[in-house]
């Protein structure tokens, strides 16, 4: 195959960083054609001059200067701002987005892509759980494949490679149950953010590390899955297999289940999504069972980590009703990463903020963007109290 | 689609009848085209009463006026003894043959079937173990698919299903462990054809029960799983599962593992094979990853299992060799049912075979013949002795 030019928004966080692992390490397959950063200007500067390309872009306006000055002698691009990143998403200079920008603010330059017919390699999940609708149909008409880089998505995308029309019965996503499995909130009401943040099988990123101790992430995963596999949302479940070996599974009509399985490590995924129908060879540690080995499985415990239930609750209801959660959440998690908060507090303010804010049943674009500014203003006011 | 009609080769034994449950429960799917037997006519006569089949073979030449009575008032033509079974399947009046007849015998009329360009659904793996070279080569120049029915190898078929050229890394089968799985061979010694009879996990047949019970048949797995899947021995690996819900998995050269799960129940890979590449919507019952569960993998002991190391050694050798190996088990399996032999004499017999016939590296298919039947002498010998 001819070298893949990888569009790389959001390249300094943990996706993006090993996206350029990936691609590093196969560069005849792959080169990095745009890279972006919100406001981690030394690692962008420290990429760019590594992969050399044509086009960088900063989120915050105020470090422009900075990349300018230290890619002044390159023959590479620098742009900033929040327009820029929409811009740049828009020109036809690449082969395949990497949607890597954490939360809300992915969405924007993603739809772009998928409006100029760019194949989208999909790591920010609230960009599905915003607006799904949106971006599935565009991607639809558009007929570009969004190909999943979440490792439980990744998983089913896998497992439905070569199925054609054969139905799906239903989809089990698998969740390690995170740091604080079977603890309850008797114990959960004084965690602190330095236990939130370790996590027992992945490393990745803040706020989804502590979405994971909350389940909300797998909450926003559930509603993720529904949209890029065109599911209902009792074709959704979720089970509890502590280990990770299971990334996730896909039943079929006929009853018999696919599952796709490896050790814990997001470069795979993001090696699969960049090669997507290809798989490259590497040497990524493998799976091994010939060593004794037990896998379990088990039911979510959805009384105490009820940020499950919510958002199983807001896929239910449909509309602006994930929007608002992802919303509050969004800004519930950065309150307990600032110590504001504490852990069940972020479910009573995602609560409170999905029953405040209007439902709407079939949002526009532009109402979604409403509600998500609505739901955040009430959200935070929540929290200044 | 349109009704596929099947030649249901051996639709008597434990494979056939659930066949026929298949194509009982899908009857705008599939019809049975051809029925045969090798003994038993009474099942065979009521299975045509029902099926209204175009032909019925029965093997044993002198149930032929039996056969030919009871069906004198339909429409169905019958036939008997072994060159009419092999007659039968170079008709072209059918779409697809399901090749369930047990042991050696399946080899001639499933090769003719190829020979016409009939796709083969394989439900008999001595086929493969016997001539694998042949038959793949040529099946390979009709351009006719191989769709294993064993739920091993349907695993990995449906693991690769969409991968195109995707490496193969190496395949793992699972093994359930049979009924004596722990056990030593100073407890082997003693055991029975009734207690080797009680497979834990699956219903089948006697000869696939008692190689379950000694673990040729996951030897005899692995030599299929080779030639079905174009591996060299050192990709083909076995991992004890006693649960037997992962049927098998494939894992790719990105270090990916898929996996095929379910419950135990081979009307499940029948019917896929049947509907291949559709699946189509039943009521077998579904594992339920809800319920509290448990799988664990360890590595087989071939120290006490010796069959599958002798296994292991004839796929090494290839040539005549895993042909030696399955003459002689055919032998030392019927022997032991007759309890003419005790447990672990069986692997002593084919142990003694495999030293004793002439290896020959690239045989004819009329070298085959001539390997199967000295083989089979000698084994005889052995247990008369």
């Amino acid at each position: 195959m001819s070298q893949k030019r990888i569009a790389l928004f959001g390249s300094t966080g943990s996706i993006g960083t090993q996206a350029l692992d990936v691609i590093a390490a196969n560069p005849d397959l792959f080169s990095a054609e745009v890279l972006t950063a919100q406001t981690n200007d030394t690692l962008l500067i420290k990429q760019a001059l590594q992969f050399n390309p044509n086009i960088v872009v900063i989120g915050d306006e105020k470090k422009y200067p900075i990349v300018k000055e230290a890619l002044a002698h390159t023959h590479t691009k620098v742009f900033a701002g929040e327009k820029a990143l929409e811009e740049v998403a828009s020109l036809d200079c690449y082969d395949m987005m990497l949607a890597a920008i954490v939360g809300y603010a992915g969405l924007k330059p993603t739809l772009c892509a998928i409006e100029i017919g760019k194949p989208i390699a999909l790591a920010n999940k609230e960009t599905l759980v915003v607006a799904g609708d949106i971006i599935m149909r565009t991607a639809a008409e558009k007929r570009i494949p969004i190909i999943p880089v979440d490792s439980e998505h990744s998983a089913i995308f896998q497992c439905l490679v070569g199925e054609g029309r054969n139905r799906i019965e239903k989809i089990i996503l698998t969740a390690s149950g995170g740091p604080f499995l079977g603890k309850k909130p008797n114990f959960l009401v004084n965690v602190k953010k330095d236990h939130a943040l370790q996590h027992p099988n992945w490393t990745m990123g803040a706020k989804i590390t502590i979405d994971s101790a909350t389940l909300m992430n797998k909450g926003l995963e559930m509603i993720e899955a529904k949209w890029l596999f065109n599911l209902t949302y009792d074709q959704v479940q979720v089970v509890v297999h502590p280990q990770s070996i299971i990334h996730s599974m896909v039943q079929f009509t006929d009853g018999s289940i696919k599952a796709q399985m490896g050790l814990p490590d997001m470069k795979l995924p993001i090696q699969y999504a960049l090669a997507f129908p290809n798989r490259i060879h590497n040497d990524f540690p493998r799976y091994d069972f010939k060593k004794p080995g037990t896998l379990t499985f088990e039911e979510p415990d959805t009384k105490t980590f009820r940020n499950l239930a919510l958002a199983m609750e807001a896929m239910k209801q449909g509309g602006n009703m994930p929007c608002i959660l992802n919303a509050a959440n969004e800004i519930a998690v950065y309150a307990f990463l600032r110590n504001r908060i504490g852990f069940l507090d972020m479910t009573e303010v995602v609560e409170q903020t999905m029953a405040r804010i209007p439902f709407l049943p079939e949002p526009t674009l532009e109402e979604y963007f409403e509600t998500d500014g609505e739901a955040r203003n009430f959200a935070a006011s929540l929290i200044h109290m």
